[in-house]
C-alpha cells in the first residue's frame, strides 16, 4: 500500500494555471498534487557568446526552489554563493529536455530562459519542471508566431515528464515526498507526444533493479505522461 | 495625474492569502496591487553561534527576487553566485523591522527566518515584504503559544510598511513601478501600531526634497499604514 | 550627559587634510573626532558598460574599513571573498549622495570612483565618508576644469552629512562609538548646501520614534552640517 | 561503420593498472582506450558532521578532469573557482553507484573518498572513473580487513559501468569521443556483479529513441560490464 | 645614474610614526620615500584550530592595498571576491619573517596578526611591510610585557627587509616604483639584527643574472637594513 | 646524515618520459625520484585581453596537486572554490622562469599554458614542474617550427630548477619530503643554461641562515641542474 493510498498506476492531480505572471512571455503554476512550481519562458533577442552569427536560437533552463518549499528550511543559494550539484544537475536536465523538442534553427538567433522555481515541493520537482516548462515555453512561443516574429512553430513535440519508483517491491508512478524518501529505486522519465524517450534515468536508492523492472517503471510512466499531456493540450489550445 | 490614476493619497488593493505554502511554521501571499511577495516564517530551535547561551532569540529576513518576476528577466543570484547590494540593504530591513517589534528575550532561544520571495514586482516589494512578513511571522508565534512552547507573544506591536515618494512634483503614496522609475524622491516608512517609526528612509532620485516634502509623504504613510493594518487584523484574528 | 561630555547639538572636531596622497586626482583626510577615512577620488575616461555611448558621466562610491580601524580586529572582507551587507549598504549611500550634487550630463562620458577607506573608526564612518568624499571629488573635478577637460562645473551644489541618534531619550548630534552602541535610534542625514535633504534614514534600535523625534534629529543635523559645510569650504577655496 | 573500426558490441582494449600511486589506500589506473583515469581510495577515521555518532560509514566520489585531459584545453576549474554542473554530475553519480555496493553499516564510522582525475579523455571517462573507482575502492577495503581494522568486508557487489549510443541509427557500446559527439543517443550503465542495474541514464541528442533502442543498449552495456568485470578480477584477486 | 637621482647604495628617507591609530595592540605608519605603509598589530587569545592545545603562539601577516594606492586605480579586492596571487605570496612572506624572530612557544596561546595596509604606493611596499610590520609587533609584544601578560619577550630578533635590483646593469639599492618597473633584476632580502638572513628571493626581470650581482645585491641590502634597524631603534627605545 | 641515504649532493633519479599524453601539443611526465609532475603545453592562437594588438606572445603556468598526490588527502582546490596562496605562488614561479628563456616577440601573438599536475608528491614539485614544463614547452615550439607556424626557435636557452635545504646544518640538494619538512632551510633555484640564475629564492625554517650557506646551496643547484639539463637533452634530441 502507498502512504499516500493511490493505486501503484495512480496519478496525483495535475493542474496548470496558464499565465500566472504577467511579465514573462509564457507562464504557469503546475501543480503535481501538493508540488507547486512557477515555470516562466522568458525571451531575448541574443544568443549566449559561443552561439552567435549562426542563425540558430538556443533553449535553457533554470531551476531554483524557495528556501521553505520543504519540510526543513534550506539555506537559500544566492546566499552560499553556489547552486548545489542537485540544482544543476535538475536545470541541465530541464534544458536538455526542452531542446529536444525544439528546433533551434527555425528558433532564430534568440534565447528563452525558461525558470522552474518551486513553490512548494511533495516529490516530483523536476518533472513538474520540464511538464510546466513546456507550457510556458510553447505559450512563450505562441505569441512570437501570433505576433509575425516567428514564421514557423519549432516546436516539434509536446514533451513531459514523471518520475517512478519501486515502493515495497512495487513500481509505482508519480512518488510523492513519503514515498520517494523510502523508494527502492528512483526513476524520471521525458517522454514526447509521439511515444519516443528524450531521457531516462533510473537510479537504485538501498536496492538494485532488474531490467523488468525498469520495464514496468517505464510502462507506468507512459500512462502518468498520457495524463500530462492532456492537460497540457487543455491548456494550449 | 498619477499614471495609475489614483489619487495622491490612494493605496494599491491590499489582498494578504494566509496559508500559503504548508511547510513553513506561517506564511502568507501578500499583494500591493500587481506586486507579489510570498512570506514564509521558519522556526528553528537553535540561533546563530553569537547568540547561544544567552537565553534569547533572533529574528532574521531573507530576501528574493524570482529572475522574471521583474518586466525584464534579471540573472539568479544563485547563479552569479552572490547577492546584490539592494538584495542585502532589503533583508538587512526586513530583519531589523521585524526584531523592532519582538521581545527577543520573550521569544527564547529560537531562531525565525522570514524569507520574502518576490513572485512578481511592480513597485513596493520591500515594503510588501515587511507587511506580509509580519503576517507570517505573527501566524508562527501564534502557533508556538497555541502549542504551549511560548508561554507568553513575544511580539509587542503590529509593523507594517509602505513606500511614498515625490511624483511630478506631488507627494503620493505607493508608487507602482511605472511611477518609482519616475519619481523625483523615493521614500520607505515602517511604522508600529502604535504611530510610532521604526525606520524612515527617504532618497533623493534626480532632485533633493525640503523638510515640508519628508512630513507630508509620513503622513500620507500613516494613511497607508492604517489600511495594511486592517489588512493584517483581518487575516490575524 | 554624552559620555562625550559634549552637549547635544555640538560637533566633534572636524580636520580635513586635503591631497593626502600624490596619485589620486583629488584626495583628503577628514577626521570627526577620532574617525579618520582617506577619501581618493579617481578619474577614468570610460563609464560602466550600460552607460556607453550616451554622452553622460557617472560618479560611483566604495567603502572599506581597515581590519584594524575598529576596538577589535574584523576579517578583512577581501580575504572573505565578499563584501558585507553593511559595506554595500553603505558605499551604495555615498556614490547616490555624491551623484545627488553633480550633473552627469555636463560630466562628460567619464567616471569618477569615490574611495573610503576608514583608517580609524569611531562612529559616523559613513557620514565622514560622504563629507570627505565630496572634498575629494570636488578637487579632481577641479582639477579637470583647471586643465580645460571640463569647461563647466557639473558639481551643483555642497553636500555634507551627519549622524545623530536618541541618547537617553534625547536627540543628539555626531554620535561617537560609545554613545552610537547605546543609542535607542539612529540617523544619517545627507543635506546639500541649499539646505535641501538628499537622504534622510532613520533607524529604531531598541526603542521606535516619534515624528518630532525625528524632526529634532533633523535640525540637529543641519547645525552638524553648517560646519562641515564650512570645512569644506575653508579646503576648497 | 563506427569511426573506431569496432564492431557495434566491441570494446576498446581495458587495462588496469593497480597501485599506480604510493601514498592512496588503494589506487589505479584505469584505461578503457585512449581515456586513462587516475582513481584513488583515501580512508578517513571520520564521517562527515550530518552522519557523526551513527556508527555508518560513507563513500564518496570526486571528479576532475586535468586541463589539457581533452583535444582543445579547458579552464582549470580551481581556478575559475567552482565545479562545472557536468563535474558536479559525473562526481555524484560515482558516489552513488559505490555506495550501491556498500555495506555502509558494515564499513563502521569512516570515509572513502574516492578520486577520479582523468589524465586523458577519449569518451566514457565517467564510466572509467565508476569501473576504476571501484577497483581503488576495493583495494583499500581489502587492506582494511587485512590490517584487521575491519572484520568483514562491506563490499557485496563488484559493480561496472560502460556507455553505449546510437550511432548511425545503430546502437553500440564504448563509444569515443568521436563517436560520442556524433551520437543520436548517451547512454551510461551501471551494473552490479550479480546482473543488476544500480543506475540507467539515456539521454536523447538530436533526435529521441523507443524502447527497443534503450533495451538494445542495455544488451551492449552487459556484455560490455563483463569484459570489465574480468579486468577488476584480474586486479583484484 | 638612476631616476631618483640617488647614489647605488643611497636609500629613500625612513620614517615610522608609532602608534598611528589607537585601537591597535601596536601600529605604526611607516615610509620609505614616498612609499607609506599603515601596519598594525592586533593580538588575539585564541590561535587557529590547527594550533590549539599546544600552548604555542602564532603570528601572522595580511597586506592589502588601498584601490587608489597606485599610478592608476586598481579593483578593490574585496569587491572582485579574492585576493591576488601577488597579495597572497606577499602576506605569506611578512608572517613567515616575523615568526623568523618570534619564538612562539614563549608567546603563549595567542595570536597576533600584523595587517600592513598600503596607504601610497612608490616601490618597495612588501618590505617596508616587513620593517614596519616589526616595529608594530614589538610594540604590541612590549604592551604585553609591560602588563605582565608575558614574562619573557618571545622576540628574539630585530628584522628588516629591503629591495635591491639592477638598473642599467648596476645594482643599486631600495628600488622606488619608476626604477623597478626598468630593473633588469628584483631582488628582497629580509635580514636580522645578527645579520642573518631570513629569506632571500631574487628574479630576473628581462635578463637573467649572475652570482656575482646575486651578491652585490645581498651587500647592499646589508647597508639598508643597517639604516632600517637604526630608524626602528630610535621608536620602540 | 640523510633520511634517504643520499650523500649530499646526490640527485634522486630523474626521468623524464616525453608525449605522457596525446592531446597536449607537448607534454611530459617528469619524476625526481618519487615525486611525478604532469606537464603540457598548450598552444593558442590568442593572447590575453591585455597583450593584444601587440604582435608579442605569451607563456604562462598553472599548477595542480592531484588531492592524494600527498600522504593525507588535500581537499580539491576546484571544490573550495579557489586555488591556495602556495598554489598561486607556485603557479606565477612557473610562468615567470619559462618566459625568463622564451623570446616573446619571437614567439608571435599566440599563448603557451604550460600545466604542471602532481600525481605524486615527494618534495621537489616546484622544481619538477619548472624543469619538466620546460621540456613541455620546448617540444611545442618545436613542433611550431617543424609545421613552419615559426620561422626562429623563441626559445633563448635551457631552464632547470631545484631545491636545496640546509639538513642538519648541512646544506644538501634535492630534498624529499622527509628531509624537507625537517630543513632549517628552504631553497630554490632557477638557472638556466648558460649558468645565469632566473630564480634565487631561500626561506630561513626555524633558523636563519648566513651568507656562506647560501652560497654553498647554490652551488649544489648548479651540481643539480647540470643533471636535469643532460636529462632535458636526452629527450629533446
Amino acid at each position: 500500500m502507498r502512504p499516500s493510498g493511490r493505486a501503484p498506476d495512480q496519478m496525483r492531480v495535475i493542474t496548470i494555471e496558464p499565465g500566472f505572471t504577467k511579465h514573462a512571455e509564457g507562464s504557469c503554476l503546475i501543480s503535481f498534487g501538493e508540488t507547486r512550481v512557477l515555470c516562466t519562458a522568458s525571451i531575448e533577442d541574443r544568443v549566449p557568446p559561443w552561439m552567435r552569427g549562426k542563425g540558430k536560437g538556443w533553449v535553457t533552463g533554470e531551476y531554483g526552489m524557495l528556501p521553505r518549499a520543504t519540510h526543513t528550511r534550506g539555506n537559500r543559494e544566492a546566499a552560499r554563493g553556489k547552486q548545489s550539484g542537485r540544482t544543476q544537475e535538475i536545470q541541465r536536465l530541464i534544458g536538455r529536455s526542452l531542446r529536444a523538442v525544439t528546433d533551434l534553427d527555425a528558433l532564430g538567433e534568440r534565447q528563452i530562459t525558461v525558470d522552474c522555481d518551486v513553490i512548494q515541493a511533495d516529490g516530483g520537482t523536476r518533472t513538474a519542471s520540464i511538464s510546466g516548462g513546456w507550457v510556458a515555453l510553447k505559450l512563450a512561443i505562441n505569441a512570437l508566431v501570433a505576433s509575425g516574429k516567428l514564421e514557423n512553430d519549432p516546436m516539434t513535440q509536446k514533451i513531459a515528464a514523471i518520475s517512478c519508483g519501486i515502493y515495497n517491491g512495487e513500481p509505482v508512478l508519480d512518488l510523492d515526498y513519503a514515498e520517494d524518501s523510502n523508494a527502492g529505486a528512483d526513476a524520471n522519465f521525458v517522454l514526447t507526444g509521439d511515444g519516443n524517450i528524450a531521457e531516462a534515468q533510473c537510479t537504485a536508492e538501498g536496492e538494485t533493479y532488474d531490467e523488468e523492472a525498469l520495464l514496468r517503471m517505464l510502462r507506468l510512466a507512459r500512462i502518468g505522461c498520457t495524463e500530462i499531456f492532456a492537460a497540457q493540450d487543455a491548456v494550449i489550445s
